[in-house]
């Protein structure tokens, strides 16, 4: 048996407990490890849900985090990339198979045996996240956090950046495109200051006025509201690109109506209910309409390499980890401006 | 006001009457225009739709048909690719504003002011169909039937055709590509038989096995029975692309299951109900849902050369128009292999 290395963690210990303190066994770096001292923790939407095993499919004890920036603290004999003192980040997964055509095409994502980061099982063992002090992470897992990007703010980049990165970069944000980002959560305040980094002409498309300010205040260069029958008439196929972050039941159709022909629509949150539209909608624009998950690990460098050369932080407001459980529950009232991230340190 | 040509033809003058005999007026050739002894003219199943009024669009009197082929009679004086005696063929729209960004692109289809071949306006004209005996129609939007085709069978590729080679060419069917198609009527039948000239390995997914010798006969390598949950798992994430025809109430997410990762399903018929899918099914496989519509003037000339060269013709039932409502009920019922071409003639 492998040596472990006792780690101080908040763990959810059944869908309907609140979050508390919990000892959880890190493994000890093998020759391709790397050791890493957790610095601060995002909060993704996601660790409520399976926290809450919403999704149906979790375990306990779960310690969520899958935004993940830390320091290095020691590395196995075999790693040549990190650095006792680099900075670092783990984001939704810290192994796949590495040998199916996704893995070799550098979409680990959609490997089939991915391990994620909590909730998980890799090689065996049950996986635990970023709500805790240290982590030991395969090399290939790791990414480099550039300088310039300041710890805190980088967290959110591992999962709500690559979220929104990716569909970007692959449906061809930039400049002369327009772009729409509906939803202005933790995934749509990333996928606005992205898209506008990108050199795109960003709008924002809201239920009502309530986020016109700071949407602009993000750098968008348009707010819509999509509760003003005559605004969704007026945008009819308008944008090149839209990414729709909205996980509750909404218009699609609507939306579909705003895209332009052979535009896209890309959704990037999951409704519940499923998803429901008129065929037509795509088939007399030649629209498409398109699904997206995360990023692989290269994709997810070259999103945080874009960040730091663009000053693409996360916006957002730093907690203490025994006020996790509160901010669940603002969480789910929308009461966040837009990340809530964890420092660490509170948990020793 | 401009002469005009006393024209056989057969209508429908409501939407709960059977088509009868019905003499519209076609305007004289001018500088630009063709005018064609119509020979063949397939009939669609939105042949069936509109005369019913089941779009709710519908003006009457209405002579349907946009599946035509014909000779060329004469041509006005500023005609230069046409010449009396070619074999020629106009599909579903006969103008469009040759100004906005569609037209300019070759998808004409996609104008907001197409004037389709009926139930539609051109110049303030009420447009009138193939079941008819002669149309006077632009040069612009007048295709050549190769050598090689034989005039009837070559009738229903002015939009089954064009239909399904459209979005069979724009997302990649072709040598190493993995291609089904779902639903096996008038577009089915030519997505097999132009998929398989592309080079794909193709399937046929239909609900039951009925289909399977017809299936193969066109040229299918495979057959699977959607009814049967066994096949449909060991399909999971099977197919680079799917053509679905169906325009009935269906299962999108079993069809979405066995697209591979970052893979396509094409939507041409429209469910009237709808379509309802999981987000997931698009998310966690980075899956692609399209539409498409037809195709503008120069692809579908190309499609029209491909199936030439390729000796694509469609597979017909050649009728007189005085069997024309029989063979609407015999449509409704799925009753013809695979598309009913009038015999023009008969009109006279």
């Amino acid at each position: 048996m492998t040596a472990t290395l006792s780690t101080k963690a908040f763990a959810a210990k059944s869908a309907t407990e609140a979050l508390g303190p919990f000892t959880i066994e890190r493994r000890q770096p093998q020759a391709d490890d790397v050791l890493l001292d957790i610095k601060f923790c995002g909060i993704c939407h996601s660790d409520l849900h399976q926290a809450r095993n919403e999704w149906k499919n979790s375990t306990y004890p779960m310690v969520p985090g899958h935004e993940i920036v830390g320091v290095v603290k020691s590395v196995g004999s075999n790693v040549k990339d990190f650095k006792v003192g680099d900075s670092v980040g783990i984001g939704c997964f810290v192994n796949s198979c590495r040998k199916c055509e996704p893995c070799k095409n550098g979409e680990e994502q959609y490997c089939k045996d991915t391990a994620f980061t909590y909730n998980s099982s890799d090689n065996g063992h049950t996986t635990y996240g970023g709500y805790s002090t240290q982590i030991t992470v395969d090399q290939k897992y790791l990414l480099k956090i550039p300088a310039g990007l300041s710890l805190d703010a980088a967290a959110p980049l591992l999962c709500a950046g690559i979220t929104t990165y990716k569909p970007l970069k692959f449906w061809g944000a930039g400049p002369g495109k327009k772009v729409a980002i509906v939803g202005l959560g933790g995934l749509g305040h990333m996928a606005v200051k992205i898209a506008v980094a990108m050199g795109a002409e960003v709008s924002v498309l809201s239920r009502g006025n309530a986020k016109k300010e700071a949407a602009k205040k993000l750098g968008a260069h348009n707010f819509y509201a999509t509760n003003d029958t005559k605004t969704m008439e007026e945008l009819a196929e308008k944008f090149d690109l839209i990414i729709d972050t909205v996980s509750a039941e909404h218009d699609i159709d609507a939306l579909l109506g705003t895209v332009k022909i052979g535009g896209t629509l890309v959704l990037v949150g999951v409704p519940p209910e499923g998803v429901k539209f008129n065929a037509h909608n795509l088939i007399s624009k030649r629209r498409i309409f398109a699904g997206s998950m995360i990023g692989g690990i290269a994709e997810t460098q070259e999103m945080l390499d874009f960040c730091a050369k663009h000053n693409v932080p996360a916006d957002i407001e730093l907690i203490k980890i025994q006020d996790v459980n509160e901010a669940y529950e603002r969480m789910e009232k929308g009461d966040v401006r837009y990340r809530f991230v964890i420092d660490c340190a509170s948990l020793n």
